[in-house]
């Protein structure tokens, strides 16, 4: 019989938003009256703005006649988006259109850039975490060494104390809504470069930064070109959870170490994985991203992304008058909620979902680190968001 | 530094297709006027039909208001295009919902499968094939049975000599053409239930089958849903090479073994492999999928088949005419031409490129025992497709 990959056997039980899901849906059999609010997974609620549905029909028109009609486009992207990609957000930073990759999502590109590294690998992860990162190198049977974000340290991780091959960072951090500041980031990038290391920057919620001197691009570091890939998505910037679009940039001098002590590109091996693997994200949704790049878009997105970061500043806010401090909510559409000491993150979960009808997400879910916190994210309906509000006005726990 | 994966140094230099179209662009670069036609990779050239194309403008519409908006989805995908696919497919076949998952590609789920099986696994794969499936094992260090497929075996492999743990099987067969009756996939199914292997079965081109008794499907032949996955694709079968959607049944009896002696179900990894690393198909492009299984979307592509079927078969005839034996263009779209005795594979391409403006796909970018063939596609356009017979009308090498 085939055997399977035992890695597979050391993942946790189950995945997180497979869990939360599980347990709303028991809750909602017993309850089918009950409306719940969802402020749990980070999934958006506002439509696509107009300047992309305009994209796609124009994308789709193109597609039911033999003239315009598109089959396989590069695995890598069409270039009108990688153009658009590099004008828009890496005009000045250097990046080239060989080094950008199109793909239907960051989990995607996430999950499968590690197949890049060997096996014995170590990887660093911030803990509270989106827990892919984790998963998909436990996947390939790597260590895994924790870096504690708490708001001890001020959410700011420690170096590790010993030298990890990759370091995942998220900035603006998901769960925690925290950021760092260029020279904050300086500090990985420096690290990085002297120890030889690789860093996995996920830069998912760059559109939600609304302060100074936070970087929307690892690039913005300097030396950064070296050492690391940044993870971009269409996502939560244009809505694009359910219609799937992404990219990521690998500078071709970010190298990795080949058994006779060459160094390799890693663009060029992502390259290699890319164009076995994937045959490219469909052409009406990479016109649909080149549109996220227009004047008209961008406005348009303004208003959608500033409403989502007014109602997580609102959430954070009610949470306050609860008497919970919380961080997040300005520069990110989550926001962490600091439970009352010693209490559990999924029992405070099974409260609010019980008593409120509020769906959220266990801190604990993210990691060891995670526990005694919750994170609440932005994302819902304005409606439903205030409703959400008004139901925690004399919530107790 | 990070080290690599080693493994990727295991690949041949580079990826068929791609090189294919290096030197197809040099050509060009040096006869800029020459009008080629492509009869090479396998890309359709026909629009989406008006029922698909009605089904996405209706799709793009919800996506437009709040109200019927759609953010993320279920990895696995919508139930809606999973009970479409059972009702139009499997109806008689007992799979079950829970069985069957939605992606964006069957090359990517031929490419990420293997993850779920032990490093040193064992790979049967019938030469010449698709490179991708081989590729993918090399990338994960797993040692290749070679299976040869060739005229004097009349394109049906022998059974290994030496039990491998995964058996790649495509039928009709990329690139050759040729098929398998439901006796014959039989000796493979029973081979595999006998000797512990599972059966990766790539049904991406079922649609092109026209004779009787060749399996659709490979669980139409008894036993198979003990021992075979199989990959499917709306590429070809409905012009989606541009729009990507695919989907892999894995029946829950499928079973691996793990360390300590116990049975896995490979539908329970490969659940836990796309919750971790894949995000679900576009949904706009899931209901351009249901909409393929629609009476309606049925016999418009009934009619764009049979054209590129059409087109093999002139293709074919025009080869023989010209004195060298074929095989497929009957159940597939492609035909696998015998070169003449000593020729080799990429020199006649390079004749067929420069002295009648054909690209085509060498032989030997499929593997060693396809040296000496070439393969052609019907899909080239009606009018393209008569162009190239007429120069070739008078071809000699």
């Amino acid at each position: 019989m085939a055997h399977i990959n035992a890695h597979f056997l050391d993942l946790p039980g189950d995945y997180l938003f497979s869990e939360v899901a599980r347990r709303v849906a028991a809750y909602t059999a017993s309850n089918p009256d009950r409306k719940l609010i969802r402020l749990g997974i980070g999934d958006v609620t506002r439509p696509l703005v107009p300047a992309i549905i305009e994209a796609l029909n124009k994308a789709v028109a193109e597609q039911a006649v033999a003239e315009s009609f598109r089959g396989y486009g590069p695995e890598r992207g069409h270039s009108f988006l990688i153009r658009a990609v590099i004008r828009s957000e890496y005009a000045e930073l250097g990046i080239e259109e060989d080094e950008v990759f199109i793909s239907d999502g960051a989990k995607c590109d996430l999950g499968n850039f590690p197949e890049l590294f060997a096996a014995d690998s170590t990887a660093a992860i911030t803990d509270p975490v989106y827990p892919a990162y984790a998963d998909a190198n436990i996947m390939c049977g790597r260590r895994i060494i924790h870096l504690p974000c708490t708001a001890e340290n001020g959410y700011m991780p420690q170096l590790p104390a010993t030298r990890p091959d990759l370091i995942y960072l998220c900035y603006p951090n998901n769960p925690t809504g925290t950021v760092l500041t260029k020279e904050q980031l300086q500090i990985w990038v420096d690290y990085a470069r002297a120890r030889d290391c690789v860093i996995l920057f996920d830069a998912a919620y760059e559109t939600f930064i609304r302060e100074p001197n936070i970087p929307h691009s690892i690039y913005e570091v300097p030396g950064a070109r070296e050492v690391a890939v940044e993870f971009r998505s269409y996502s939560k910037a244009a809505g694009f959870t359910g219609l799937r679009c992404a990219y990521v940039v690998v500078p071709k001098s970010v190298r990795g170490l080949a058994p006779d002590g060459g160094r390799v590109s890693l663009n060029g091996l992502w390259t290699r994985r890319q164009s076995t693997k994937y045959n490219g994200c469909p052409y009406i949704v990479q016109r649909a991203a080149e549109a996220v790049h227009s004047p008209e878009a961008k406005a348009q997105l303004r208003e959608v992304i500033d409403g989502y970061l007014d109602n997580a500043r609102r959430i954070k806010e009610t949470f306050e008058r609860l008497g919970l401090s919380a961080v997040g909510g300005v520069n990110a559409p989550y926001v962490w909620i600091h439970l009352p000491k010693g209490v559990d993150s999924w029992d405070f979960f099974d409260t609010l979902l019980t008593k409120a009808g509020i769906v959220s997400t266990p801190g604990a879910g993210f990691g060891a680190h995670g526990q005694g916190c919750l994170r609440l994210t932005g994302f819902g309906a304005g409606a439903a968001t205030a409703e959400a509000i008004e139901r925690l006005r004399n919530f107790s726990w």
